[in-house]
């Protein structure tokens, strides 16, 4: 395996794809909207859900068998349902910019903009505080080729995992014939991320070489206590809606239908690096862009289709630990939720 | 057979289903939103999607894997991928009403409020004037059980089919044991509604007796002109999206997995009554809600539920029919569309 990071480990070593984030913390709010921002053409796509519990929009329209190949941006919000409002705000602001499904004369063009939420309604103190269509105007005024900002912003400001605080992850892969693909994970899970034996984040043993820091043995006390907060996430007094939501990218020529699957393998990614995910609490969904830039030839064989889906379930899961380490302790007046650095190490 | 219709021959025979339109066609518009308003406890639904350019939001939860059962209302709107924007406006208002799933305390809700878009952008004359959330906020307030008001009201303002105007459709059918089903479209098709060799819109042959006006012969030359305009509507140099939507309504105590049943069976309703319909150029999506508030002792049996079925795909038919007959030709700056009335009889 010659795999590599890219240049910033995060989603925006894709070329052409930008990332945004709003972000608001203050009294009462705890919550926030990431959007990923493509080529003014667009990029191809699909997406996959496998949560028991999803908040969407704009993912029929996905299924290969229909007309739109392209979009524009994905959002990815706070807020529940209420959270879907984001994208009409990454819609008006495309409009404006004249990006879209074009219709006709210039201008008269439709922004397709696909979404997806995450429950964290009341994790700032206020049930009823959460993203409208300005955080999508924001985030998309926001984004950027910087590095990923990860942890406590954007669509993972309010997030918690397993009893400890969740938040953004990213990461990137160049496989050894120069694709690139990456991802962005909000993670935010009823279960957890961390081995209940060893304390280690299961994405750990994942990464690249180097890529993680050298993690020394957790003490048995912390981790029976992290343990204990996280069996107290469910419960049948609790209704508890959690979801982990995300964008994969690459500049490899896909398909639709190639979208599609690489999604699906990027959840067995979730599936290693969260314990248990897709559960009925969870609505986690993922989505996959193809920018084309690379392969100009048309879609890759099947053998570099099979790399890149390896590539893309592995970095799925490097974006989760990501999101762990990088996730920090938060106090509102709903509580504390402690960051896995805190709790653990 | 032993159908009758209900009392208004409307979506809202079926007991706590209210429906409110919000029109807009002052100078630049010709769009709306309706909304299905349910019962404060939700009513179990399913959707199947069978169009190929569809415009949807919160479809994903009601596959019948997922976790939540009961949707407060659906929303149906012009705008295209824009109009989307109307549900939040929607949720917004039934949160102030504290009604949606419940998160915890009183009041900690969120409304759950599938959604379905057509393709009407321009048709008043300015391609940027579109529905948002206002819409969604005014055709909830104004949700009654009056019967429901069809033609070119509401998410129908500025539908077309066949070159002709459409509009908002609704029927009803009391079977034999009693329950009754509903439905409610938005027509706006690539596909005609009316049979080219007799100029008769092929729902009525669908009609209950009586239901539909006995229909003298259309003049040849008419024909021939509406059947010229009909083939004007796909082209290579006219990129246009169509789409027909609607709800079905039921007050027999249904699953989701049949409720996504009677939908796809509602969409052999389109296919009897428009032609071609389902098309890439058509997002066609049907929504069927369950209240139950009759068969309390479960889902209704196989048989029970074939004829449920049965009658849910010729509600739908004449449901087209209605919209079409209720229809009236409309001008805007952007040109004149001409009912079937006007047209043809």
């Amino acid at each position: 395996m010659t795999w590599t990071t890219g240049p910033t480990n995060s989603l925006v070593d894709v070329a052409g794809v930008l990332v945004g984030h709003h972000t608001r913390t203050d009294a009462g709010w705890l919550t926030g909207t990431t959007v990923v921002r493509l080529p003014a053409d667009g990029a191809v796509a699909g997406v996959d859900v496998r949560g028991g519990g999803p908040g969407t929009r704009e993912t029929d329209l996905l299924d290969p068998r229909n007309l739109v190949e392209r979009v524009h941006a994905i959002c990815l919000s706070g807020g529940s349902a209420f959270g879907l409002a984001a994208a009409d705000g990454v819609m008006t602001a495309l409009f404006a910019d004249g990006v879209g499904f074009p219709m006709g004369a210039p201008g008269e063009v439709v922004p397709i903009v696909p979404g997806a939420v995450i429950f964290d309604l009341g994790r700032g103190g206020v049930f009823g505080n959460r993203p409208d269509s300005s955080f999508g105007a924001a985030a998309y005024a926001a984004a950027t080729d910087d590095a990923v900002v990860q942890g406590c912003v954007g669509a993972g400001t309010g997030a918690k995992a397993g009893g400890l605080k969740g938040g953004i992850g990213s990461a990137s892969t160049v496989l050894a014939d120069g694709v690139t693909v990456a991802a962005l994970v909000v993670v935010n899970a009823v279960g957890s991320c961390v081995d209940p034996g060893s304390g280690q984040l299961y994405a750990v043993s994942l990464g690249l070489p180097g890529e993680f820091p050298a993690l020394g043995p957790v003490d048995p006390e912390r981790l029976a206590q992290a343990r204990a907060r996280a069996a107290d996430e469910v419960g049948p007094l609790k209704p508890a809606l959690a979801t982990t939501i995300g964008v994969i990218a690459t500049d490899a020529t896909l398909t639709k239908a190639q979208c599609a699957k690489v999604s699906g393998i990027g959840h067995d990614g979730l599936a290693r690096a969260i314990r248990p995910v897709h559960t009925m609490f969870d609505g986690d969904t993922l989505f996959t862009v193809a920018t084309g830039a690379r392969g100009a030839g048309g879609a890759p064989d099947l053998f570099a289709f099979h790399a890149l889906l390896e590539a893309a379930g592995d970095t799925v899961s490097r974006a989760v630990g990501h999101a762990m380490l990088a996730a920090t302790s938060t106090t509102t007046a709903a509580g504390t939720i402690r960051s896995y650095r805190d709790a653990l190490l």
